[in-house]
């Protein structure tokens, strides 16, 4: 399946709470997988600061939007979700913060 | 190959460089394509407002390194840099600029 839309979500983690973001993403639900057009993912760790980036591609930009609106969508993100409810009620600021872009893809 | 490391080029383009900018990519010379270690590499556009995102996909960190000095890299971006020169001798801002940021695949 054709790589023709990528969207982008950019997370910034808090210190503490990267060991728990990491192991989120090597147990992850897989529930994305299931999407029709999904094409696959990579979670990239920044060398040095930054953001880390979860890259996913798509067959098209419907079939992203369709997943972000998804019962698979509330599986996948379920952990991470909870994670930041139970900040909230301790009155912690959340551990991480996320926001997605999304591009097509111009050229190989 | 398997893709351990990847490097995004986030390219910041003057609004009157797009056309030419996305026609060097649509035209490149392929001079990464024959750099050891180099797997594949993606031109990504912004839906709305953003950079650009050259994504390259490598063995490994030494492979990335090795092309960063070689040939390859100044055959591979000789038009762009021709560009940014031009600007320069006629006293107008550069039409884009570019930095690297360097990632691990710590997930799929």
């Amino acid at each position: 399946m054709e790589k023709k839309f990528v969207a982008i979500n950019y997370i910034h983690c808090e210190p503490h709470y990267q060991e728990r973001f990491e192991e989120l993403f090597s147990t992850r639900a897989h529930a994305i997988d299931r999407m029709p057009g999904f094409v696959d993912m990579q979670v990239l760790k920044p060398n040095g600061e930054g953001d880390y980036l979860i890259v996913s591609h798509w067959s098209s930009e419907e079939a992203f939007k369709t997943w972000t609106s998804s019962p698979e969508f509330i599986e996948g993100h379920k952990r991470g979700f909870e994670d930041i409810k139970q900040a909230k009620v301790q009155g912690l600021n959340p551990p991480m913060t996320s926001s997605f872009k999304t591009y097509k893809v111009i050229s190989n």
